[in-house]
């Protein structure tokens, strides 16, 4: 690992990071060919945020959130904190302090593959979080890590700059260079949804809608009238 | 596994499931002598429901959902819809499509053991949902699996047209046919329970109450009066 | 594991247990040395309450709450109650009629390293429980264990009479005979977590607020203007 | 839960349960339709046996051991003892003595999914074991369950006299009523693997033997002679 | 947590703690009343050691290993070292040069709540390992804990100088000043059950050995002779 | 995700690639920084084998194996399979007729992020394998993912052609480009490892070898020479 802090990142332009805060991350993970989905393991500390925003990447050393105050200082408004573990860990490495420092830069939020703490506070203050874990447990500021470096969380890699979209099914990252394409096809896939949502509160059923008859049969899937009752 | 759809399964008066409807999922856990719970890892996607209905059971393939679509076509109102899987998996097979063909056809619910997304719009929607997981991550329609016949979901037996019961601590099925016993069982108790709960409440003591000085010495209990102090 | 339970423990001050109730958990873990955390593996089972009081300590066999029923005898008014376990369990040991009975000798919360059930009741009731599993499945009386002997929870030790601390982030246990200078360091960092709130609120570095630049470079970090884009 | 021991339990023929014997567990759970399978949870204690046997099943309630007792002297030489429980557990419910016991009776095997121990003295004794967990805490005999009732293991049903195999993948439940028709499919496949062997060894392609090019391209795939280098 | 190391403890008399070393950790753990064991989670790296020394304790913080440094300096012949966490951690905090140092000083094994590596060069060594996790991860020299003061694992407090036995079932702490009377109560159980062996083999049912006939009927448990047949 | 295979992709020499395959792979992930470590979660379904190979990479869909056909038809003799998945997923993707088919391509071994089967005859045949899970359960051939492109298994990237090592400890992978430069530092580490081990074999303390006294006075540590004994 170079422990290095890289200042000036490449961002998408807000417009087209906005765009995507109106959009479900099951719904962006679909257009972009089901990737990018940071996992179950990233659950809302708090129910009720959905935000986009821009990452800006921290890879922390387990129980240490040194590099967490650095990356804070090299934010810009609209960015979203992602922390990467070059190692598996649940302490709680950040809390409301950081909380302010984040709201002070304009930080949208933050994706941790660690744990949080003063969850209550969050909540109170309107800061959004996902994260693996809550815990109490504090950190120290002795094992520099990175920031502004490519890490990966629950098997997605986050590059600094990529958009990043966040609600209660989780985390999204949409890599920089696809994310205008992305977003087209999740706007179509939203309007195609909302054809299909009143098609279905009409009565028809997914397995005409969605074609989903054909095929059945050459697999051996047989409707029987009746089981013999027990 | 048969891969079919019984068409035609039989289901409890639809009185008895509904009578069951008021009564917590504990209590009916133990009036039925501590069977049929679904277990710990089977939680509320959004915190609040509690619904009784008859059992729709799929048993569905890993990341496929074909099934689902299958099933929803076969129900009738009031049928809450039961997912098994043949083997582990958390991906994300039921979301708001699904839950309004549900709603259309009168399902009451899901119960699931694998992972549900689009948790917020399932919440807008009252739409009420238990499962293992919360996830993103999409399904196919490749792999069919099974309608309407036995499954297992934590270790208990699910039968088509067993009553289903959810709240907050989870789900218990009771076989059809005990379900008139079982009923009176779990009324009988909620009774007792109301008693048990006066009399604690005017602060008579639970030792007394349940009978439990019997057998404390006899097991080598005893009561000490000072431990030394460290 | 001597089978008794110890009549006449030692209670902190009421003013002193009480003075912690308006301190965070994290705080007070923080201001005595990182040190009584019961872990992220205990949670709260409704979202909302932050209390203190004094350990009532059982320790339990698996699947059996008969020691809880004599604990709760036990209580005096400040009391929360403590379950420890002999081995791994998840089952429901406490619900709602306990609740009733704690309620009524004025016990403040069940803290618990098995399973609690009813937990839609204990919120109706306003009875704050914090445990590492949510489970209908009931538990017997047939194997004592111990009320108010030293009991362990998350790799921390939790003895009879200690000051015992709950909220949204978790578990604290602060040792009796070290309460007061507890309470007075918990108190000193409040005070200083305000300030720095307001110096990070007003945009200052957290960087330079924590001296946290020192020491980057003789470790090895740097910072650099631009990474090679791809 | 009934607490009963049923005396009486029909068994398949021994040479059929035997014939089981030589054939691997991931062959019969596919010569079965992919089921009868007991998850990936329930591992060997000491790696090298592949046993077959009659299912002699126990429903044990948490830390507790009478049933495993009350089944042994139940037992028939060929039978494999299978062990559910009412709720997870680790514990370990079984040790060497019992092996004795279970030695004595011709019993060939354990199956559990709690916990066992002195598993250095099974492994001397040649005793096979499965479990889901290694424990040495001890269990008691306060809470009957029952004997030779169904039970289920990692999502599959067991019906006592079913035929099981165990090896180093783990375990196998094949009903007893579909026995012989399972036992044939088996070997039949084994034979066919036989000869895939021998063409994969001799440098056929798996693409070719399985007709696994068919419906690539129908699905989106492509080959790509060269991706553009990092 | 108080930043220390102790360097003069008290130990074990060297004859009793080796008496343990033939004695299995199930059958001690009985011995002590079902107290001490560190749980399931603590497993041999290597299969086969049986050793029993006296408790060397260091608190660590995660990712880091300097506490076992100081500790080993510390050590006498027949110590094992003892880590506990201050926090979960699965990073490789002991490898072959520690253990290469460990001998060195006399040190008959390792027992650690977090991970190890080089585990084929441990085994070559003939150097015993428990562990929670293996893991390759390194870990770092930064954040003091303390050597020689009171740890828990799995549940279990840990004594500077309390007797360690370890097998392939786990580990099991006898502490120090009751140390000879558990020994004696685990050589009593040993004879026991080598004469309740002898009976098992001979083909005496283990419900009359142990007395379990009695009771199963006042609990409900019936002996029916024949189940219905499905 | 795209569905392609790459067919062309640049591989280290092999004469680099054989060099690694006699260092430890906690050796390598030192050696390079501490990176490319495959996490705990990966371990030698087989104790024993120690490997190195050129990555052949698979990204697979939960229960399919389809992508493995196509990626052993495109290797070359000293690549090593890493399997990636797009959900989680434990499932025997992988068994005895596949590794035979590997072996008749010169294939060196398989590392994968989901479950395999048949381990007795992978055992027989010498075919080490490193994976997450040990499962009977079968899949399927209908969801291509891709061939030869990048993956992450445990937090860490993989780019096809990447160096891949394999020991007891786990999995470690170094990119193509900088292997020269790893296996350098990894060999002068191995050299530096060999004269700390005889140091310490003489008696010197690793608290002077590793310099590790300093820092410890400044960061509040202090030996005390006897604790108040209880």
């Amino acid at each position: 690992m170079m422990n290095i802090a890289v200042r000036n990142i490449q961002r998408a332009k807000s417009e087209l990071v906005n765009a995507f805060g109106s959009i479900g991350v099951a719904t962006i993970h679909e257009a972009q060919g089901r990737t990018g989905y940071l996992g179950a393991g990233i659950r809302p500390v708090n129910r009720g945020p959905h935000i986009s925003g821009s990452a800006l990447t921290v890879l922390a050393t387990p129980n240490d959130n040194w590099m967490i105050h650095v990356a804070i200082e090299l934010a810009l408004p609209g960015d979203i904190l992602l922390v990467g573990m070059t190692a598996p860990c649940t302490d709680g490495a950040f809390g409301d302090l950081l909380a302010v420092a984040c709201q002070a830069r304009g930080i949208r939020g933050l994706v941790s593959d660690a744990g949080v703490r003063d969850i209550d506070a969050l909540r109170d203050m309107n800061f959004p979080v996902w994260s693996r874990a809550i815990s109490a447990q504090g950190t120290v500021k002795e094992n520099p890590g990175a920031v502004n470096v490519p890490i990966t969380i629950g098997g997605s890699v986050i590059n600094p700059g990529d958009v990043i979209v966040a609600d209660s099914d989780g985390v999204v990252c949409v890599p920089r260079n696809t994310a205008d394409a992305v977003l087209d096809a999740s706007q179509e896939r939203d309007t195609k949804e909302h054809d299909i949502r009143t098609a279905l509160q009409q009565g028809e059923s997914s397995m005409d809608l969605f074609g989903l008859r054909t095929g059945l049969e050459a697999k051996g899937f047989t409707y029987v009238d009746k089981a013999k009752d027990k």
